[in-house]
């Protein structure tokens, strides 16, 4: 019995472990000091009432025999589907076909799980810095990575090259960490790019929600010829504050053909065999967030977190730091001061403001001499970070 | 760009959809039938009120910013993850460490993930019938299988051959389809088997819930040695109705080492890499099914299948037909008339009796000449189906 080896190619991530570490030493010896943590991106405002009222109504329903649910279909249930539908052709104009949508517990799960479908073999090209999942589930399955570098000249928007040799390609917009976001011409040429290559390309849009710029895309498919080369990956977790509940959806275009093959229908048959699909209940507090009144809802807790990242600008802006993101993004991604590289001003911040965020370090080389901020925190720790922050850049 | 060519080795399962496509044609014929549907193995009855509080009061907090849950631990959380370890040790005297318990979100998933750990080389030992999820997880990623048959001399529970070679073995027990329980020295042969071999078992005890007699193991672990060689998955799915609320959990034990890695390890780091947890809300559901409340509720239910079950099994009783499980499990597995096989009396049943059952044909090539019915029906139905059953074998 062998174990699969490529396990043993993965460098332990211990970002977050070592985060905890520092902070809890610290904390522990300036007990009364409040420490604010804009590090991990997790939100921070409750459900909508629009869909604490929907998991409710769903829990009373698995209460009752009469309207009990038992297996529902793997895919997700058509209301669910229905509605994002409908969310797609409302405001990207993109019509999408009711099974070619595809309801997840959450885009990580599915971007690793898709990596199912494609040869070994494959050539991979990953963006640096990125989100760390699409590397180490490559890793996991022994795919060679080309990365790609993002820096201050390309405004950490790496373009393609027609040099490279590309099979898989990650691109994740509004970006995570760094917040920047392709505009179409961008888009369409990296669009151009898979299709000369005959590529897939797996689009992270799990942040399309902060964009509110009509002229940026929102999803891959507002750019014509994606449907021919485009896995798109979005989540209601930052969207919608379902990081702890657990939602999301990815969209396979029936258009999207390679080896002669349906990947729409290569993607049916995986989670039909290896997924059970989505709880009804999280599946009726999702559909939730695509009514008027959730709609509504939702765009206020996002106005409050783009109003914490737009704070947090306007003080980097003041104190002239480079930085990307905030606008149309929840992260902002600055540049550390001359001297330090990520670590030793993760370690600056934590002495000096007591203010936590996660060193650039962690998601790739090209993070080395950079930070990111999260904005969803609450207005008051925001406050107090920026007054922080102010005090010691001086 | 390569496709994972060994999707193509796949055979397109049309079992279920070739039994709704003819139920659904019969129906049309004949609209005023009331057609009784044992096939599919879904729960019916509501979930226990003790979960359904549980569940409403987990929604409600996601609706409080003060007692909001974001990300979670991906392995589960601790409320959860203790109340399964204190299960295990209450009612099958098997002491388990916290973190070797990982909750999911039901057993299909995790039974297909857990292969990510293993070389595509490894050979899988797999009984014939059986769940086809096993079956297909493992040709997606190219493996050898060996099938192992079940069939009436050895009343469905093939024993190892020391002659066989093994890496991947699965077992289920209560087996699904055919209802047949391991006694614990079988067990034990199976554990005294895999650790010579050094093979690793996957055990699914999906249906354990079903078990009452107290000679029967519910847990691999229950058997000596079976820490150094066995992985477990469970589910609430039968135990409880979540067939459609969705959780289970995986033990990987940390004793369990292969090249000298632990698999436990491994395990948690293909979970925090590929997945971000089960929904809060469902958790908290879960944790209610281990009160006393909530066991008491849930055997309750348990009985009232289990007495649809000892129904059927009386019937075939009368009716001199051979079959397995129905004690113990939930399922009855039957052999089918003389001159039919599977499909046949499929077909039979529905046209004669209007009763839909499983043709066994669907788990295997030795279910060809059996039939699976269900006991999770509601008890009128079940009575009714007796009743026609008797009338046409006669």
């Amino acid at each position: 019995m062998n174990l699969n080896q490529q396990y043993l190619t993965l460098t332990e991530n211990y970002l977050f472990s070592t985060i905890n570490h520092k902070v809890a030493q610290y904390q522990q010896k300036h007990a009364d000091t409040k420490i604010i943590r804009l590090g991990i991106g997790d939100v921070t405002k409750p459900l909508a009432p629009a869909i604490i009222e929907a998991l409710h109504e769903a829990v009373a329903e698995q209460g009752q025999e009469s309207q009990f649910h038992g297996y529902g279909p793997e895919q997700g249930y058509d209301f669910l589907r229905q509605a994002i539908q409908e969310h797609y052709q409302k405001n990207y104009s993109v019509a999408l076909a009711i099974d070619e949508i595809f309801v997840s517990d959450g885009a990580k799960s599915d971007l690793g799980n898709v990596l199912d479908l494609f040869s070994v073999d494959n050539v991979v090209l990953i963006p640096d810095p990125v989100y760390p999942v699409y590397v180490d589930t490559n890793k996991m399955a022994g795919r060679s990575i080309v990365y790609l570098t993002g820096n201050r000249e390309n405004h950490f928007l790496p373009m393609p090259d027609h040099n490279m040799t590309a099979d898989i390609i990650y691109l994740c917009s509004p970006n995570n960490p760094t917040g920047a976001v392709y505009n179409r011409e961008q888009l369409k040429a990296w669009v151009d790019f898979a299709r000369q290559k005959e590529a897939i390309i797996l689009f992270d849009s799990a942040y399309e929600a902060f964009i509110d710029d009509p002229a940026l895309p929102r999803s891959i498919f507002e750019i014509e010829g994606s449907k021919e080369c485009a896995i798109e990956f979005c989540s209601l977790s930052k969207t919608a504050g379902f990081t702890g509940t657990r939602c999301g959806y990815t969209i396979v275009p029936k258009a999207l053909i390679r080896n002669e093959q349906s990947l729409n229908q290569w993607w049916l048959r995986r989670q039909t065999t290896k997924f059970n699909g989505v709880s009804y209940i999280v599946q009726k507090g999702a559909a939730a967030v695509f009514t008027p009144q959730g709609q509504q809802q939702i765009k206020a807790d996002i106005a409050y977190y783009q109003e914490n990242a737009r704070l947090i600008t306007n003080c980097l802006d003041e104190l002239s730091i480079y930085y990307t993101g905030g606008i149309q993004s929840p992260y902002i991604w600055l540049e550390c001061p001359v001297a330090m590289d990520s670590w030793a001003f993760f370690d600056y911040l934590l002495t000096k403001a007591q203010i936590v965020g996660t060193p650039g370090a962690g998601f790739g080389q090209s993070g080395e001499r950079y930070f990111r901020l999260s904005a969803f925190g609450k207005r008051d720790d925001i406050m107090e970070a920026i007054a922080r922050l102010k005090k010691i850049w001086q």
